[in-house]
């Protein structure tokens, strides 16, 4: 089953894709999906995030491979919901999209072995990581400033669920930017798989349920301009609308 | 005012400082504290890690100073209350503890001035940012392993209303472990202020009440080992005391 989280005649309901274009409620009504307001499908705790978990784009950024997991946490500031606005800075150079496979974890996992990890995978999201590649200063550091502004992680449309989704480390990825295919690889290609993951982590601390793991983006990326519609589409998962919108349209003059 | 947050009787209460050694809890009863279970002062949000900013301490770690912050997240599964106890993992060869003043906000910040930075501070306590020198890989890497662990960021035991202390940027910092100090500090010698990363922090994403920035330590660090009790202590803040257990006699065989 796919669930959205979306906000709707003052309150916030669950709610499952109806007939085309449209959403069931979960107290049954129908609406259109442009009435709602998206919000994030989860209200995420420790979000963690992969650098350069596709090989290509490691390649990309002329970086090598890491040989083992480049992570960091994202705050939950950033997080926005589907059709919803990015904001980019005024007076930076570049800003990238990243469509990334969300793993969210259902059930706390401490000690977990690869190959028990599904067991603790609530279900899938896509997330489009924005960063502002002016203040990416080094393989190591995915500063605050590159990837934890305001509005910057873009997530939805749904939360699926696990066991829809019969294979999670082989399905297509693609952004479009106005239309226009950009980006395309497959989570077969990660370095370090769902599964890896998930023990990694849950070698060195507790997992609980929300928390949430980006998985990393293949090559394939470019600069984003103020108006542009990118959309961001994982096989099965969902497909993530969002509009680049510049920070003195959004915020009004100072 | 100081302000604990404390679990006792099957209820979660606010408490203040009463007679030596005891609580007075917000209903009006007082307890001794060592009948509470302390938790930590404020539920955290988005919690900042400044890297290296104290200059000697840089200079310990044989790194130079850096020129902006280097700055990293903490989740919230890593932090414990007063009087509880922070495992050693078993098998790691070094674990320091870090001194550090915890700034914790007030209300939403978003492109705020250093000169008015301090109406968006509600109050102030004190973190014992534990690290696992073992996985310090380099400057820029203060990774998961190192400073996100369960149990590893002892945080309290108060909540200190930012009216109460006359400068926070003059504030004497010392750890003691089993009773012999180890690491003394002013907070004067902080490379980053907190005016200064408060300007920084909201100039690009807003901070909001409940988020809180963890300042830095200075130098003097040790190992530690199980059984050891340091003891954190900042002038007029407070005073917070953590044991060291080692891994398996934390959670027992697995």
């Amino acid at each position: 089953m796919k669930t959205a989280r979306v906000a709707y005649d003052g309150l916030i309901h669950l709610a499952h894709p109806a007939q085309a274009g449209s959403l069931r409620l979960a107290d049954g009504r129908q609406v259109a999906e442009t009435e709602v307001t998206w919000l994030p499908p989860i209200e995420p705790r420790t979000t963690f995030a992969l650098g350069l978990n596709y090989a290509d784009h490691a390649k990309e950024l002329a970086f090598k491979a890491p040989e083992e997991p480049l992570v960091f946490l994202k705050g939950p500031g950033t997080f926005i919901g589907h059709r919803a606005r990015t904001v980019r800075p005024d007076g930076v150079k570049y800003m990238h999209y990243e469509c990334e496979l969300a793993v969210v974890i259902g059930k706390t996992a401490r000690g977990v072995r690869a190959r028990d990890a599904y067991e603790y995978v609530r279900g899938y999201t896509v997330a489009n990581d924005y960063a502002i590649r002016d203040y990416l200063e080094n393989y190591y550091r995915p500063n605050l400033r590159v990837k934890n502004r305001d509005t910057c992680t873009p997530l939805g449309p749904w939360l699926t669920d696990r066991d829809d989704i019969a294979d999670p480390m082989n399905l297509t990825l693609r952004t479009t930017v106005n239309g226009k295919l950009t980006q395309e690889g497959s989570t077969r290609d990660m370095i370090f798989s769902i599964p890896w993951l998930i023990e990694y982590f849950s070698g060195f601390m507790t997992l609980d349920a929300g928390d949430m793991i980006l998985t990393g983006t293949p090559q394939g990326l470019a600069d984003t301009r103020p108006g542009d519609e990118i959309v961001t589409e994982i096989e099965g998962v969902g497909r993530l609308v969002n509009t680049i919108v510049a920070e003195h349209d959004y915020y009004g003059a100072r």
